[in-house]
């Protein structure tokens, strides 16, 4: 592995992405399809200057609806694509808006499959008006292999028993509770969503395996002695197609503290049937265990659980056992409260 | 992750090479850059039918010089760059030598970092001549995520404290000694360097992270119930810049059998000065642990230790002593002898 050099030249850094935003909303009718452009109202309204959709479509996130010329002299830098479709292609009806918002002076962000240089004619009208097309399913050119060398800066990482349970929500979460609280705290994403919201990132998904913890220390750079990252985690160690991905994030985020995150009643592995969940207590000591090779210092500070499916008294009741059971804090960030405040508390002990 | 898809459309396999080979030693001076060479002689020289050399070449291989149409005609199928250089590129003065490989009949193999299709010229003359050109650093399209099902057959997998302490070499003569003694048995090639031995196979450390367990299912596919696959391990779970590599591939060959490969007196990991070598005994237990979450059946059988650089006594005393303390069998593979019969015996009970 040592002899494989990185097939890139120039230095890398992460995903920078141009805001604010007009959230390009294409022809669509389902709301289902319009996740992103909800994901970045609720978690970047600062970052979005309003939406912009083809007649045909009939869904809108409430922001002001404004074409790519308006949006531009209110400030905005790019038109993101926020909704996607089964095949994650870009269908010919959206093609002139896209061209309209470059000549608009707009550069356009894609989480798509397809690659926006792909789109037949649009990087010849990009080239010519200097505008970019970014993809963010893709990471950035110049990785290369990790190094192990302890950064300074304080760190925390979402880890979990699973895939989409709320790792990418919790950091989110967090790092606006540790802001409010009057800290440094960045979040750092690793997901496509997630990098749109932040408005930079890598894909780690996407990454290249032997540079996937080079790509995780890049990520969440030298930084103050009191600053906070707060990274996104990806997968899960138990999860028999991903645990790379968990591994080299991990092992290259060395975190000083995680939170676990989970989601009660889930007992099967997504997409792997024949998987069961691994519990809390497992995932806790497997994750401080490996941490641990590139941060000896590494504890858990608590668990995160989504709780969307139970009633208000049952995810208190199923929280307070759990925090009962294991000693440690346990919250639902999206309902707050106590719970989530001792949870923080946790996080900076 | 679970809803990032493939880029790729086509079905997957390992790669295939054409066989056997002419061993392309270009214009090289010192014997160090030809270890590709010297490693195909040494392990499979049933697939080489000769060498070929610029007139400036001062190294050889020992096998019999030929001209690319003499190899044609003695049943060589492809031309493979046996040599390296620092910088990992095709010297302008090789080009003339390889156009001449592709109109004598033969595909091209390469491990070098720059594609073969990149070197001016090349991809059309092979395209006019329907010649393949090979990049062995690079994986095959059409990858997905792995499914964690469990596959028929029986697998070992060779891992290890640390990188470049002969987990390949160790892989290697365990499927030759499984076959010595009568078994059905295949080596499974992780690297470039197996790869081009083997004839196929997978550069795990080249896969995007998200598809490496995927990769390592497809390189050890469903077989016979009394069938071995011996693959060969990448990296270390315990190195900071590669154990997402080593992870993926152990979650992906699913082993029923480990040997864990190891250099006495080495203490300090390879490119990573401040980590320690893990011991062997958190080596066993990491491994299986991690292992048997898509293999509960997984054991260690013994260990393999690169003693190349002791001398015979002082070899064998370690070997005795680390046995008898791990109650394993320790053996050498390039010493062989009845301890590296006793691991086989291990591997087999």
């Amino acid at each position: 592995m040592v002899n494989i050099n990185t097939p890139f030249t120039a230095d890398a850094s992460a995903l920078r992405l141009p805001q604010p935003y007009l959230l390009f909303l294409g022809d669509t009718t389902e709301a289902g399809f319009a996740k992103t452009a909800y994901g970045l109202r609720d978690w970047a309204p600062d970052k979005c200057t309003g939406e912009y959709a083809l007649p045909e479509a009939t869904v809108s996130t409430g922001l002001p609806a404004l074409t790519p010329a308006e949006a531009h002299a209110r400030g905005a830098r790019s038109l993101l694509i926020g909704v996607a479709n089964s095949g994650g292609v870009i269908p010919a009806i959206w093609v002139s808006a896209l061209i309209e918002a470059l000549e608009a002076g707009l550069d356009i962000v894609s989480g798509m499959h397809v690659r926006l240089a792909d789109v037949p004619g649009l990087a010849a009208i990009a080239g010519k008006l200097g505008r970019q097309l970014i993809d963010v399913r893709h990471p950035p050119a110049g990785l290369t292999v990790g190094t192990g060398r302890k950064r300074t800066g304080k760190r925390l990482l979402t880890v979990g028993t699973d895939c989409a349970l709320g790792k990418k929500y919790t950091a989110l979460a967090v790092s606006q509770a540790l802001v409010a609280r009057g800290l440094d705290a960045d979040f750092r994403a690793s997901g496509q969503t997630g990098i749109m919201i932040a408005g930079g990132g890598i894909p780690m998904d996407a990454v290249v395996s032997d540079f996937e913890a080079g790509a995780a220390e890049l990520l969440s750079p030298d930084a103050a002695p009191d600053h906070w990252d707060v990274v996104e985690g990806q997968g899960s160690l138990f999860h028999p197609a991903y645990a790379a991905v968990s591994l080299g994030l991990l092992h290259g985020s060395q975190p000083d503290v995680i939170i676990v995150c989970h989601q009660p009643g889930r007992t099967i592995m997504l997409g792997s049937d024949s998987y069961a969940l691994p519990s809390l207590e497992e995932t806790i000591d497997l994750n401080l265990r490996l941490g641990a090779r590139t941060n000896p210092a590494i504890r858990c500070a608590g668990l995160s659980f989504n709780t969307s499916h139970l009633g208000e008294e049952e995810a208190i009741a199923v929280m307070a056992e759990e925090s009962r059971r294991l000693g440690l804090p346990v919250a639902d960030p999206i309902r707050g409260g106590d719970q989530f405040a001792r949870l923080i508390d946790s996080c900076l002990a």
